[in-house]
């Protein structure tokens, strides 16, 4: 007998994010911080995930006005750039991947890093009020902190930094915070990933759910 | 100051995943699921999966021998296909997402389901032998199980059962196991999602670590 289930995709995003709001600790966000942390648990799957979630002040809403302003996006994996989707973004925004670029290799030799952290020279056009999204390699979120060492480096008007793993993600994070270069957010330690970060610039790109 | 970390791709790797083994209960896997499971643990950045994570016996010998022959790799989402390092494919394989095919809204609209399980529909004719890899959409694997109620339809020779979420995800990795109408693998519950399903693809496709 076939199976049966719920096949309407409205119905099943009203359903989930009820039941997130239903089990999540949300009090402690602001409203635009609210419906960022929704989407990332939802992404997760994981109530809970908003215990390690932190916005630095007024990110939310700095990185809203950038989209709503035509900020591209600038992400460190292609499953990050693959996964915003288009139709939420205000202005027909960039989303760009540098990390195929064919000069990525020979830098990243050069420069005796990653390929990730390599990619994000190319950035260095497209930064100046840019939202960043960084949802992979810890090494491209500390790359970034050095390069904005240099006051002479465009500023991106936010920061997500949600690299995820074992070695230097949860460290990267902590210098994000730290450092504050620019408005931020990250999910504290190892969690992270490409779909949480995904669903961050989503849920700042639109309101609607 | 500039933040020191490590920028050695490999020497990353070799630490991430000698963490995980310290770390997570792999005994009860055997050695080929082993590796499957590191993997994913590592691309979700949290010790603990692996309670979650269930294979059918002999999945992943029979994944790893259909990928070594060439199957291709049928993907739900474009974050999962996207995420497939073709590098480690030990054939080239080609990796397959029919999401955006122009004519999955009009089936959908059609089918009365969501764009994700009409597109499941163009997989026949590529389905015989494939390795499915379903890491986003409960809808896309629930369609799958009722596609493959007809004896009909072509079988492929693994499935890869890691749709996330709040809405039927759970319920579609339950039923995926007791129709198990191939060798299959889950992580039961909420928890999936594209990371997630790339690593085992990743895993499976080489033993290189």
């Amino acid at each position: 007998m076939p199976h049966s289930y719920i096949t309407e995709g409205a119905e099943i995003y009203r359903q989930s994010f009820a039941t997130i709001r239903a089990e999540a600790a949300l009090a402690r966000f602001t409203p635009e911080e609210e419906i960022v942390a929704v989407r990332m648990i939802h992404a997760a799957g994981m109530v809970g995930l908003e215990e390690h979630i932190r916005f630095s002040e007024g990110m939310a809403v700095a990185a809203r006005a950038a989209l709503e302003d035509g900020a591209p996006i600038l992400c460190d994996a292609y499953m990050v750039s693959e996964g915003i989707t288009r139709k939420r973004l205000p202005r027909e925004n960039e989303v760009i991947c540098t990390l195929r670029d064919p000069s990525v290799p020979d830098l990243a030799a050069k420069m005796s890093n990653t390929r990730s952290a390599a990619a994000l020279e190319l950035w260095r056009p497209h930064l100046q009020g840019a939202v960043v999204a960084i949802g992979n390699a810890p090494t491209a979120l500390f790359h970034l902190l050095n390069m904005l060492e240099d006051s002479d480096c465009p500023r991106p008007a936010a920061i997500i930094g949600c690299p995820v793993g074992f070695i230097g993600a949860a460290e990267s994070k902590e210098a994000l915070m730290q450092d504050l270069p620019v408005p931020s957010m990250i999910v504290h330690g190892r969690l992270g990933g490409s779909a949480i970060t995904v669903a961050a610039v989503n849920a700042l790109a639109s309101r609607v759910e």
